[in-house]
């Protein structure tokens, strides 16, 4: 999709790196606590109604659609902030999270997945 | 390649989703502060080597090798925590960072690249 269909700045857009695919990443952190709750995907469509609407939108890979987090759930995800990183290929959205981030119930989609590690800094240091 | 060629554990391996590449994105974050720090790519290897190493090692996209982040620049960083998200196609590290996270210097990769938001939680609530 080309980027001046979406209504999106040529100066933001621009600054973006994209997949094959025309999307790119989107990390969803928590406004006040900084949790990170979980990540998404957006093309350009998606983060110009996020820059927008005041709400997070990401693009669905596997439904080829855009979903507008709390339609269904009611889990709205109110927009903060939103930064690329260093060479634009990654979006960091802040946000007020109303509800819970997860599918599953729970808080952050983060939440009870922890994987062992065997080594700690405090082994090594 | 093949997981288990690597060494990762089984239950592990078998509770992540991987792209076409054999990749899967890690959000990496300061343990202390909670501020995102950086997008990586990992593959089974390079979580293998996270988990049983104490340093955090991402596999290059454009270079198609690994690299030991603090190898050249000092900046390691070193595990504390590691999570999948709810369906295991991403995962969370928590680290002590040194240094700077970002090449540019700037202790975060999404340091200085906010992108304006126009409509924000206060208008419309």
């Amino acid at each position: 999709m080309p980027a001046d269909s979406t209504g999106l700045d040529p100066e933001i857009s621009k600054r973006l790196t994209r997949d094959e695919r025309g999307l790119f990443p989107a990390i969803t952190q928590e406004f006040t606590s900084g949790d990170v709750l979980m990540l998404g995907w957006m093309d350009d469509e998606a983060l110009q109604r996020t820059l927008t609407t005041g709400r997070v939108t990401y693009y669905s890979r596997s439904r080829n659609s855009y979903w507008r987090k709390g339609d269904t759930s009611g889990h709205i995800q109110w927009v903060r902030e939103v930064r690329f990183d260093c060479d634009g290929d990654t979006v960091l959205v802040k946000v007020d999270q109303v509800g819970e981030a997860c599918h599953t119930g729970k808080h952050s989609c983060f939440d009870d997945n922890a994987v062992p590690v065997v080594v700690t800094p405090d082994d090594q240091r």
